[in-house]
Parts: C-alpha cells; sequence; structure tokens
C-alpha cells in the first residue's frame, strides 16, 4: 500500500500548501485540538463523512451536522448514538434563508463560537427536478439552472453570512490555530482557464459563481482583519451519489473512496493559515486556475 | 483629439486581436457587409448604442434589437422611423424563455438567419427589488442573487439556445467573415483571479458565470464545427445608468461615453476569428484573466 506520507511529498513539494505533516499523522495543532466545527450537507456523501473524521480525530471536539431532514439522517442517527452531546445535528435547507438563521441561533445559543465550517451541499443531478449536467445547450432548463446555483453557489455563502459574527469569536483559538476556516467545496470542473470539453453547464456555473463568491468574502474578512480564512476545495471524483452516473468514464485508481478523500481534504484545512485565503485548491495540494 | 488609429495601436501590438483595421476606418470587411444582427437588451445604455452604430455603419445591414418593452422604448422607435425595414424592434425578457422562443421565431421566419448577436442587458442595482451592489456579507439578499444571475448570466446563455441554429446558418457568410459572432458582455469585476477589493457579491458572482458559460458554449460550437465564435467583452466603465451611482469614484478620463465604448468593442468583434473562441476582452484588447 502507497503510504500517505509518499502521497504527500508530492504537493508538499509545489510549496502551495504545508500540509504534509497533519496529512501524515493527524497530529497538526489543529486536528488534536477541540474546538466547534460545523458541517452543512452531513447526512451522506462528503459531509458526512467530514463529521466522522472530524468526531474521531479528537475526544473533546464539537461537531455541529446539518441537513435538510435530520429525522431522515440514520448515519448521523447513529453517529450521535455513539458521540453523545459531542455531535449536534440541526436541520437546514440552504435555499431556505430563515433555517439558516435558525441554525446559527442554535449554534449560538449552545457554543457561541465556530472554529471550522465546511459547506458540502450541492448538486449535479435531480431527476425528478430536470436537474442534470447538460451534455448540450438545448438542455438547458432555467428552472434547474436557478436551483443548481440556489445550492451550489449561494448556500454556502449564506450560511457563511449567518454564521460570520461565531467564526470571528471562534477564529479557530479553540483549535490553537490562528484563524477560523471555512472551506466551501468547489470542483475542477468549476475552473474556467481548465475546461477543454464544455457540458454541464450549470453544474459548471454554479461552481465558478461559488469560486468568485468565496473569493469575496474572504477579501471582506481580510479587509475586516477578522480571524477567518477561506478556501475552496476539490475533492477529487469521490464515490458518492453525485458521481454514480459518471463513475464508469473515471481512470482506474481515481475514484476515490470518502475517505480518502476527507483524509485529504482535512489535512489541507489543517495546514491553511492567512497566506491560503481565499485559494483554491485540489484534494492533493494543488492549487487550481480560475 | 487624439485619432482612433493611435488609439488602437497599443492593443495591436499586444498581438491579441487584429481589430485595429476595422476600428481606424470602419472599413473591414465585416463593418461593411450587410449580413443580419441582434443586439439583446437594446432599449438603452450599451445595447442601444450598438443599434445605432450597427445601422450606421452599412447601408443594408439588418438589426434587430430587442427589449423587455418595446412599446416604451422611444429612443428604438426613432431609430425605426429613420431606418424603416432595416431595423426590427421585438420583445424579449431573458427572464421569460416564452418570449426568447418567440423572438427566434419572428428572426427566423424574417431572415432566417444571424451573423452576430450581441447580449448586452444586465443589471448591478435595481432599487424597488433590492438588487444592489452589496458592500458586504450581510446585505446578500437571495432574491437579488437569483435575479442577477438570471438576468446576466443564465439570460444570454437562453437567448444563444434559441437562436442557436439561426447563428449556424448565418455563420458571418452575410458579413464576409468565416463565422458568425457571439459577444456577451461582462466586466472586469466578474474576474476572480482580477478581484483586490471584494464586495459586489451577486454582479461578480453572475459575470463568472456568464464567462463559465460562455466558455462553456464556445467549446460546444467549436466540437460541432459550426461556424460560430463566441467571445466576452468589458466595456470599461461607460456613462450609462448602470455606473451612475459609481461614476463619482471613477478617475478621470476612464469614464467613457457609450459612443467611444461600442465603437471600441465593435472593433475588437470585428477582428475575431475562431483563435479568439471562448476568451475575454477588455474594450482596449487586452485578454483579461478569468
Amino acid at each position: 500500500m502507497v503510504s500517505l506520507s509518499s502521497l504527500c511529498a508530492s504537493f508538499f513539494h509545489t510549496g502551495v500548501v504545508r500540509t504534509a505533516a497533519s496529512v501524515e499523522g493527524g497530529s497538526a495543532q489543529r486536528a488534536t485540538a477541540p474546538g466547534v466545527a460545523l458541517v452543512q450537507g452531513a447526512s451522506r456523501g462528503l459531509g458526512l463523512e467530514f463529521v466522522k473524521q472530524l468526531l474521531e480525530r479528537s475526544a473533546d471536539g464539537r461537531v455541529i451536522a446539518t441537513c435538510r431532514d435530520p429525522a431522515g439522517a440514520n448515519s448521523l442517527s447513529l453517529l450521535k448514538e455513539q458521540h453523545g452531546e459531542r455531535l449536534t445535528v440541526l436541520p437546514l435547507d440552504v435555499t431556505k434563508e430563515s433555517t439558516i438563521e435558525a441554525a446559527a441561533k442554535a449554534v449560538s445559543e449552545q457554543h457561541a463560537r465556530l472554529d471550522m465550517l465546511i459547506n458540502t451541499a450541492g448538486i449535479l443531478h435531480v431527476d425528478h427536478l430536470n436537474v442534470q449536467p447538460e451534455t448540450s445547450l438545448g438542455k438547458l432548463d432555467p428552472h434547474a439552472m436557478i436551483l443548481t446555483y440556489q445550492i451550489n453557489a449561494m448556500g454556502p455563502l449564506l450560511v457563511i453570512k449567518h454564521m460570520a459574527a461565531l467564526l470571528k469569536a471562534g477564529g479557530g483559538k479553540g483549535t490553537g490555530a490562528s484563524a477560523a476556516i471555512v472551506a466551501n467545496l468547489s470542483a475542477r470542473v468549476g475552473s474556467i482557464g481548465d475546461n477543454q470539453v464544455g457540458g454541464w453547464y450549470s453544474y459548471r456555473a454554479s461552481k465558478s459563481a461559488l469560486n468568485q463568491l468565496t473569493k469575496t468574502v474572504s477579501l471582506e474578512f481580510a479587509r475586516r482583519k477578522d480571524p477567518v480564512v477561506c478556501i475552496l476545495l476539490h475533492p477529487g471524483t469521490v464515490d458518492t451519489d453525485l458521481s454514480k452516473p459518471f463513475q464508469r468514464n473515471v481512470p482506474k485508481g481515481k475514484l476515490f473512496t470518502s475517505e480518502y478523500s476527507v483524509q485529504k481534504l482535512l489535512g489541507i484545512i489543517d495546514g491553511v493559515g492567512f497566506k491560503e485565503n481565499g485559494k483554491f485548491f485540489a484534494w492533493d495540494g494543488q492549487e487550481i486556475p480560475w
């Protein structure tokens, strides 16, 4: 088996992200400190895996997992049974701003702070709503385009809007880091410069917009001198419901498990500081062009 | 007075766009050939000016001007009186796909072709709808974000969707060019790489998304070998209703008249070919990073 440290070597040497230490042993400051983390879109896929790993890697960190329907989120219920009060599950639908406000109020009352916010909810295909990765111009559907924009681009920003005061209050201090981290899950296909093949109009556009919105909010936190760093992450192609219809096109060895992808992404998150504010990184630490 | 040719020299030498000849004398092949051009968002500002200049520079070119409410578009009515059957005014609201379809049907029946499509409609502030260039995160309003996305990003693409067959049929042949041109008006603040100051969340995101959508459709036309070239244009800061509230911040000499900006943009449009497909140019011909 290839060791994580050898996998890390390649991006350690790019000099882009100083993450190798934390990925290697899970022993970075942030990884073992408690802190309060919120994962938005946590009922399945990458979001669920973030919750698992955040709970596992520290004995006293607190995790808030949000999803549209906590009652139907069986995997989160199981984790709640295991981890008790360390895990809070809250309802949050990014298309309904009132639910984001209510979640922020609950976090405020319970913890009065946040050290990490990971926005993972995203859509690429929703059959009954005609949301699809369009293979041609003729398939553009205004309703599907708007819904994709609402969930993939506006959603993370509206969550940041309502959590901003909590992030400033946390500031990473609970984790030993110098800033709270906001990580928005983007995708390489959101890169305009990297777009060589076309297609997937709605999804691509929503992720390009998310990239711009994240860059914009990173500048606002910096201008205010708030202890908050915002980054964008490309998780690779991961074996989740989102990628299911396209997995046959993925080269051998390039379809990651959620476990592997999240391990790499947390390694990046652990390593970033103010210098990385507003940047866009792939799972292997390489910076992705806009 | 600085001559246009000396102004052109600077961007002629960048080697990015071969536009100097056409801007200098208005004598490029495309400029004097008739052809059929459609300007979307033509009742005022840059759109109206595009219609004027397209009508003026050729004695027999045909122009279709679209806007939401032709009955209230007095400037277009005046142009119609002057130019008669060379100008057609059609209703088109980019947020109502049925009106785009109807406009495409009308163009099809009248001309069966299009050689140029210029999408200009865009919003930055609409007071009674709370659309504003947000100066901080706290001002994000979901309804305003969606409307900005619909008009600035989705609008041009939905117009291209319904005009694609007409553009392919035209292919620029009526103008002596090798391809029909689609020019989408973007903005430098839509560049993620160029974003140094933040703010203007909804507008920036919508233009980044438009950039991605235009790049994507440019690849689709190329893949199909359709004779259609798509570009993005930044008009500079122009003295229109859109820029009114911000003109006091514009450095002296950098607030352009519509006449000047459109003259420069038509110069670029006249000069592009397949090599420029999918690129993003400022009014002076410089390529803008994503």
